[in-house]
């Protein structure tokens, strides 16, 4: 690594816009805080360094965000005096596997990476998806903070300590529990993300405020066009309150036994939708339509179809497709649902926005109704 | 599978000696029993009944085990109408590997396992191991039982939560802490186990002996040979008291953050050893002539010379091996102890059996003694 540039240890001016937000998530294993703000500079420094006493610093990223961000959180992570080595994978779902697990284990412990030492994990999900797993799992565990770079993660992945890689089989399907000691959001990272992913993270957005917040589901119908374009005030907002949602579900049921199913609204449809399309929609854009269609099927329950007209009305102001190629639905991804009971699914329902009901549903009556819609 | 066998549905008869333990293990995230019996019969299905409520079952074991037990404990479960599945792996250290759990895991999420579903550990420290690992990371984590069929694993690996599998680098380098439901032991399991596997598995009782227990210590000195027989008392009395002994150090210490590093005694130099013996040695023969050096090299730091005999006694009295080829020591595998913290480790050191103390030593230090006591 470059010998650290001095000018480095300045702290940056204020940003221009003071947008900042600090959440404290509280589980039964773990405490943290997730910092959002304005720009990536010297707090970021300043949270990583406080965050990992005495560790060397491991950042494992993907080789797009590599380019943009890894070279200057290195160099000031070294100019702060920490040890630091930068690991990254191909960028995409393709590497949450466990054979690039298993090679960024090599990488790691031919370092001689120590039970004191620390993953960061820079980028989006499957970064930090894949980071996390390995830290969790790596000489049976080590610290871990993450900086989500792109929406869905900053809203998704970097609460609740879910890790995971998938298996030939399905998605998510291996992985572990892991609170990191910190979750670092700089909105001058997410704007550096393609429009289509960002849109794809409002849906996550949208599913938390769909089930847990009616003001902010009409925040979001009201600044669709404003959240596209990354307009601090709004972008901030909602992505802190979208967290702070997750957190209060996610600390009151760390280990998925209850609530926390309510966080999994589109999603069975929506992983069967996506596995139906082998990964060829990005995963925020399979949960809104299985948002839809598990609403649509809420409609043939005697459920208003008023939420199908919202969701759908908003998919559309935020770019998100509304609907999928007919056939292209995967109804064996249903049953392999990680939260099935035998032949029941919990499916959380909306009977309106800010409002859920968990009910169990026959697997084989959704796969019908799925059918049946795929097919019309 | 076979339909059930009315007749297994009885109870059996009281076994001929009632060598009976049962203790509690709690640590701060589980509370569970280790149970130790003569026999393998209707107590070990009612436990498992009572610790895996409503799961389907699936037994992971090896192919030596599954021969002797495994045919024995499937019918007896579904006899008790449970769903089993039984599922095996090469024998050996050989499978306890990234690529065979990726096996694993295929065929559990082919067989629709459930989050509610559990695995059954049948077997010796691999297994324990390999199925602990499986368990923790598929659907990031279902429950687990384990049936330890060694000495070493009833003693060792059945406690304290360790999964692991090894990594190219080393030994158990990838792994997670997963408390299990229950631990049952059955003398009539560990009678099928090979000489040399049992006595390698005595020597983990004289660590945690010469560690924590002076009577401990002096038991298995006088008792060495009817141990080594399977004579029941004594073998099911020293095995609780070594359980006993590491449950209070693991309850007090889940993490290893501190006073669990004194169940590391002989560890340290025990890898180095049996890394350079390419896995040649069993792990307990490693660890035993790795208390030896570490004994030693006690000496050399003004220690009594009196552990190094009773040591070497009691090596020899349990038939366990006292030296290693010259050269075959990989110092490598020094610098990636797990307990490593920059350049020292926490070694445990033994003034006299049953005491203890954390010293921290130059890794330098104790490769240069190790590389001189190999030489002579």
């Amino acid at each position: 690594l470059a010998p650290p540039d001095p000018a480095l240890k300045i702290k940056t001016a204020p940003a221009p816009e003071p947008v900042e937000r600090r959440l404290c998530v509280t589980t039964p294993s773990a405490t943290y805080n997730v910092e959002l703000r304005h720009d990536a500079g010297a707090w970021l420094i300043d949270a990583i360094d406080a965050a990992t006493p005495n560790a060397r610093l491991f950042i494992l990223t993907d080789q797009t965000v590599a380019a943009l961000h890894a070279d200057a959180l290195t160099r000031a992570l070294v100019g702060r005096g920490r040890q630091v080595t930068l690991h990254s994978v191909p960028a995409g779902e393709g590497s949450k596997t466990l054979e690039t697990a298993s090679r960024l284990y090599d990488e790691l412990l031919l370092a001689g990476v120590c039970r004191t030492d620390a993953v960061v994990a820079l980028g989006g999900g499957v970064v930090g998806d894949l980071a996390g797993f390995v830290a969790s799992t790596i000489l049976r565990g080590i610290r871990s903070v993450q900086v989500p770079t792109t929406t869905l993660a900053a809203v998704d992945a970097s609460v609740g300590g879910k890790t995971a890689v998938n298996s030939p089989r399905g998605k998510n399907l291996i992985g572990t529990f892991h609170q990191p000691q910190a979750v670092l959001i700089a909105r001058e990272h997410l704007a550096t993300q393609n429009p289509r992913q960002h849109a794809a993270g409002l849906a996550e957005v949208v599913k938390i405020a769909a089930t847990s917040d009616a003001l902010l589901f009409e925040r979001v119908e009201r600044d669709a066009k404003a959240l596209l374009e990354f307009a601090p005030q709004p972008l901030l907002d909602v992505i802190a309150r979208a967290v702070e949602l997750k957190a209060l579900v996610v600390g009151r049921d760390e280990r998925e036994q209850g609530e926390r199913a309510i966080l999994n609204y589109g999603h069975t449809i929506g992983h069967a939708i996506e596995s139906g399309e082998r990964f060829r929609l990005l995963h925020g854009e399979a949960v809104m339509l299985g948002m839809l269609a598990e609403a649509e099927w809420a409609v043939t329950q005697g459920g208003s179809p008023k939420v199908v007209e919202r969701l759908s009305a908003l998919a559309k102001a935020l770019a998100l497709p509304t609907s999928w190629t007919a056939a292209r639905i995967d109804l064996g991804a249903l049953a392999l649902d990680k939260k099935r009971q035998g032949e029941e699914v919990r499916l959380p329902v909306v009977p309106k926005p800010g409002t859920v009901e968990l009910r169990n549903v026959s697997l084989e009556a959704l796969a019908s109704f799925v059918q049946r819609r795929t097919a019309t």
